[in-house]
């Protein structure tokens, strides 16, 4: 009986997209991609009473709202998804280039800009997405072979922030700091083994915030294309933290710096 | 033949730690608990290359170091456990009382102190504890019946954190912040409503920070057990973070008041 409500429930067009990375899932990720023009969303699904929490749901043009039972669900998802009932099948988000991000940017009172050297764990990701959406930071650059994929799973944890942040992929992280650097952007790298501390580094109008993976940190060239190396003020007993919470620490840094 | 290698390794006395939250692993969780004087430490596991990354290792009174194989790990851990070939099998921390934490540090120049409101998740507890140990926070406080338990997968995101700093369990969060009031900490919470930002607060010699779960936040009663509610500088795009984020920044800040 289960199997037949399956095949009632499954659309072929669904399932092509379980794994083609444009069936997004979980409320605040679906709302914010339904408000983002850049994306087409095609179909809004949630069980009955998903919608009923959503009571001033706007639907873009083009975009249908189908009801459906909590197997649609089960066959979409994996099982622990926490998807809260509510999925969009949308386009991904098209990719946007460095050089169209700093043309874009470039008469802004304040650039930000985070970049992540060999940070690939989607839970760090999208926690620094998340951070970065919330002090403003512009953008957030990663190196393409090693690039985590705006998958829905990472949609998900940056609980939308996908939808304001965007990603840009370079194949070479030194030498986009050259360019930025070319740009005006002071490049910072942090470093347990960093000349000063984040909070005393002079405000900039235009900032690259580098932060590394845990661990092995900044690689030796991409140190060595930074301004300069800042440390957080940690205890000798614990040097280092969670990425996601030092690149918290730092983008509020930034974000305060602006209003100094 | 796996199955009779299996039980060549295999340990009684494992066996039975597997599920008893004494067998800890991880390289930072294991070295660290070895230096805790707070625990009895039996046995360390490692294989011979592991033991080969720990050329300064050294072993408290009582503990024997057994060099095991590759099969061991396997059949002490699930698979996926991150255990990097290093286990301990040990005492658990022993349980910190309010009272006993408020005698031994009523003397100090500061005492800065974490509570946890309704926050369970161990990846945001571990995250948590590992950013208290950086910025010298003196102790996590959570609630008895919600806390999320010292088990080894815990202290291995925490990485060595849980041996620094105590988490002390409470039957009720309002009652003991109105202990903390008559000890004379000042008991901030975190909350997107809150009257002022975070940086603003008055640095205190004694403050108790206050962090809820995602979402709904601090309970009502907690929050009106609190000397003063303090937000974020959050963009409207992203009003809220990550919960272990939002701590690591607390955490930075309270630490940075101290030297004011």
């Amino acid at each position: 009986m289960k199997k037949s409500r399956h095949k009632k429930t499954s659309q072929p067009s669904v399932a092509k997209n379980k794994r083609s990375n444009t069936l997004l899932y979980g409320q605040h990720a679906v709302l914010a991609a339904l408000k983002n023009p850049g994306r087409t969303c095609k179909v809004l699904y949630t069980t009955q009473k998903a919608a009923k929490g959503l009571p001033n749901l706007k639907l873009p043009a083009g975009c249908d709202h189908k009801t459906v039972d909590n197997d649609f669900f089960k066959n979409a998802f994996d099982e622990g998804t926490v998807h809260q009932h509510i999925a969009l099948d949308c386009t991904p988000i098209p990719q946007m280039h460095l050089e169209d991000f700093l043309d874009q940017t470039k008469d802004q009172p304040h650039t930000f800009i985070a970049i992540l050297d060999q940070v690939t764990d989607p839970h760090n990701v999208g926690a620094i997405l998340r951070s970065a959406a919330a002090f403003n930071i512009q953008a957030l650059i990663v190196q393409d072979k090693n690039a985590p994929g705006l998958t829905p799973a990472l949609a998900k944890i940056a609980c939308g922030a996908v939808e304001h942040v965007p990603v840009i992929e370079v194949t070479n992280i030194s030498r986009t700091l050259e360019t930025l650097k070319s740009k005006h952007f002071f490049c910072v790298g942090l470093d347990e083994r960093g000349s000063q501390y984040l909070g005393d580094i002079v405000p900039h109008q235009k900032l690259a915030m580098v932060l590394g993976a845990e661990g092995p940190g900044i690689r030796r060239l991409v140190k060595e294309s930074c301004d300069k190396l800042v440390k957080l003020p940690n205890s000798e007993q614990m040097p280092s933290i969670n990425v996601s919470n030092a690149a918290a620490i730092c983008f509020y840094e930034i974000s305060n710096s602006a209003d100094k």
